[in-house]
């Protein structure tokens, strides 16, 4: 057996696309028997130096997080209008599924293996302690696959 | 806080849906680096006794798991030609996210409770040890819920 290619198999995260996610925060609160958790907004442009398609973008997002296990959060997205991953999915495929996480050690480095094994870069961007990327994995894992580098502390 | 619906928040199965699980399996193993995993496929109509929109269905599927935590495994799921949830989504969106699982007690009892609060039955089975039963929780979740119910020994 090889090593694993992000050297974890952990899953941190499963990403899901709402239009509303002060709604569907307090369904899914509702759901899991929870308080309706905050919702966070992610950095503006200077803040975050986002780019999508290797172009910078001004779009962010509302995220709201529950915890499903002792390791794994759902992740409820609502995208502004700007361009990037969450507003094409969610124009182009409606609500739902939009990506599983993974944390790694190594964002660039890694950036530049998956690119090199076939699932390019769609779009990353900083946020407060750390940094994401998100992989187009379609043509092997059938999926958009999100990278979380954390600071270390 | 109430308590969870499911009597659970512990995911335990993210589903996706692939043209060909031999291939995506072989694709997955070599992105974890492990082995690639067995196969399982369904049981008949007798043995699973499978249920679609109320009906009995012929519908079976070719299943392969890997473990991404302790908690969780990503499901990969080849459905045949025969009506099922997992043929209309391969149908309709193609390969991708199914369902997110929890494993709860109770499935008669939770089929009724989740009819109730308007995430409707699709599709129900027996498996070795235990049922599964798929629900649509498009309106509040934005998903496919299936919930897995396996037998004390």
């Amino acid at each position: 057996m090889d090593k694993p290619i992000l050297g974890t198999n952990v899953l941190t995260q499963v990403g899901i696309l709402v239009h509303d996610v002060e709604k569907a925060a307090q369904d899914y609160a509702d759901f899991f028997g929870v308080e309706k958790p905050p919702i966070f907004q992610t950095g503006t442009l200077e803040e975050a130096q986002t780019r999508y398609m290797g172009e910078p973008t001004e779009a962010r997002c509302k995220q709201a997080f529950f915890h499903v296990g002792p390791n794994v959060d759902i992740e409820l997205i609502e995208p502004d209008h700007n361009p990037s991953t969450w507003r094409r999915d969610l124009d182009e495929k409606g609500e739902g599924f939009h990506h599983i996480a993974f944390v790694i050690d190594g964002m660039k480095a890694m950036n530049v293996k998956l690119e090199e094994l076939g699932m390019p870069l769609l779009q990353k961007g900083e946020y407060p302690g750390g940094r994401y990327a998100y992989h187009d994995a379609n043509h092997n894992l059938k999926l958009i696959l999100e990278l979380l580098e954390n600071d270390k502390k």
